[in-house]
């Protein structure tokens, strides 16, 4: 069998062929430009393929979102109401599969990469893990019970509120709908404006990084608190520092003051296999796409 | 089919046997005493039901925590580290089982009462609920994905951190682990710390209600940005008091701000059908019971 996946991202395209990590027979990525321009470009990527390999059996997408993920809607398979204006509305789920004819399926970017390292990569037979970007945003995908989570629409974990204590860290947040929740606090955007510095040019012992571990670390004590996730996996820009890991792992058992009683909470090498990189690197939303393409039908 | 449920609580033990709200044969409670003899009272309750009505199929046991519901654990069954000192460590599922002979099935209390409501009250037909208890404590149970959350251990929702203006509220807090975590900032225990009065006894305008809305309306916004749930339905004691269900609806839709696109969320009256006190009242528990022993083979 032969599937697709595009990691559709507000920034730039990724697009596979194969049928996982492995057996990848072609890949391209280009910016995303206007709706029509860059599916069009899929597509032409896509048709090529098929004349080389065969017919694809379906095409998974991981996109940024919001998303109408809801199969009752008029709207289902729509980007909804992104601040990138040509794409709102735009149902990229729709016009992908009328211009290829196969089966498509459709998730959030950070669905899509939660189910890519749970089919390839750290998360493995988990019934329940967390997937949570930190980069340009925040953002979180879910699987729980074994299925990628939607529920009312989808996880929007990048905006959950968080304790900011003021007199230590007097900047406001940039999130323009909710000041100082976690992306608001967290995202590289966010240590850009409160350092006047690019988060990566910031030295490993800066106090950037102690506040900013402090954050994640806030954050994954709730998602621990509210889904008791089997492993959480951390990805995105931010999280390329290898100094932050052990910081935000201290930090959760720190906070979580053994009220939690599991070892892989408590137990200070356990807790090393329990907030981990992802085991894809940066290829979790291409593949976690292609990955999404085996379940079309 | 004859079903029993426990709703084994801290305080007290609720025991009923039928087959659902319309049908329930007997029912008892007694006070939480030491396990032997509370769990006697309990059997005994149970032996005299099946001299009357025939063999029982099951038992559905919803119990205080934190449980071992592993069941790949040795402790499986047991409640674990409570500060109920005769309790820990007590296998309430096997004390059952070996005493009746019937299949038996344990899980929190909240995620007994999340079932319950989606059985046969609030939640009936969703694939993805919170129940949230604000009371002596705070604890939330959760369905998704069309099961009862268990992941590493269970959820502990009562624990997760919020913002917290300590110049608009000085008081640090009553959780022994977390000091102001949401059971540490709003459970009624917290509000009588802070307003020297019990909860029940503040007037409907004092101004206790307005602060106890915001903590509650900022932890829903954490749930729903984790989660996406298609309904989060609100009991215990606290949320007996009438004028918190709008002050909280009002709140949750003022700090998501229209981000999270769904008319449930921005329309005020779709608002009242997704922020609902519970279609059991205080009965979720115990039926929940019922409805888990429905599941026990």
């Amino acid at each position: 069998m032969l599937y697709a996946g595009i990691e559709a991202g507000g920034t730039k395209f990724v697009c596979a062929v194969g049928n996982g990590p492995a057996n990848i027979l072609a890949e391209t990525r280009f910016p995303t430009t206007s709706p029509t321009e860059t599916i069009a470009q899929a597509i032409s990527f896509f048709q090529e393929q098929q004349v080389l390999h065969g017919k694809l059996h379906s095409v998974g997408i991981a996109a940024f979102g919001p998303l109408d993920l809801n199969p009752a809607s008029s709207a289902f398979g729509s980007i909804t109401t992104t601040p990138k204006i040509p794409w709102a509305h735009f149902n990229i789920m729709q016009a992908v599969q009328q211009a290829l004819n196969v089966p498509v399926i459709l998730d959030t970017d950070v669905n899509g990469a939660a189910f890519g390292e749970w089919r390839w990569g750290a998360g493995q037979g988990l019934e329940c893990l967390v997937y949570l970007t930190i980069g340009t945003g925040v953002g979180g995908g879910l699987l729980i019970n074994g299925k990628l989570a939607h529920g009312l629409v989808h996880p929007e974990m990048g905006h959950i509120l968080l304790p900011h204590d003021r007199s230590r860290d007097p900047f406001a947040g940039a999130c323009p709908y909710h000041g100082d929740c976690l992306e608001g606090l967290a995202a590289g955007p966010a240590m850009e404006k409160r350092w006047g510095k690019r988060a990566e040019t910031l030295p490993a012992d800066h106090p950037a990084w102690d506040l900013e571990a402090e954050y994640i670390a806030k954050a994954l004590v709730n998602f621990i608190c509210t889904l008791s996730p089997q492993r959480l996996i951390l990805g995105g820009g931010v999280m390329a520092q290898p100094q932050l890991f052990p910081m935000v792992r201290l930090k959760v058992n720190q906070l979580l003051n053994s009220y939690v009683n599991s070892s892989s909470l408590l137990d200070k090498e356990l807790l090393e296999g329990y907030i981990v990189p992802p085991g894809l690197g940066n290829r979790s939303g291409v593949l976690g796409a292609l990955a999404l393409a085996e379940l079309a039908e």
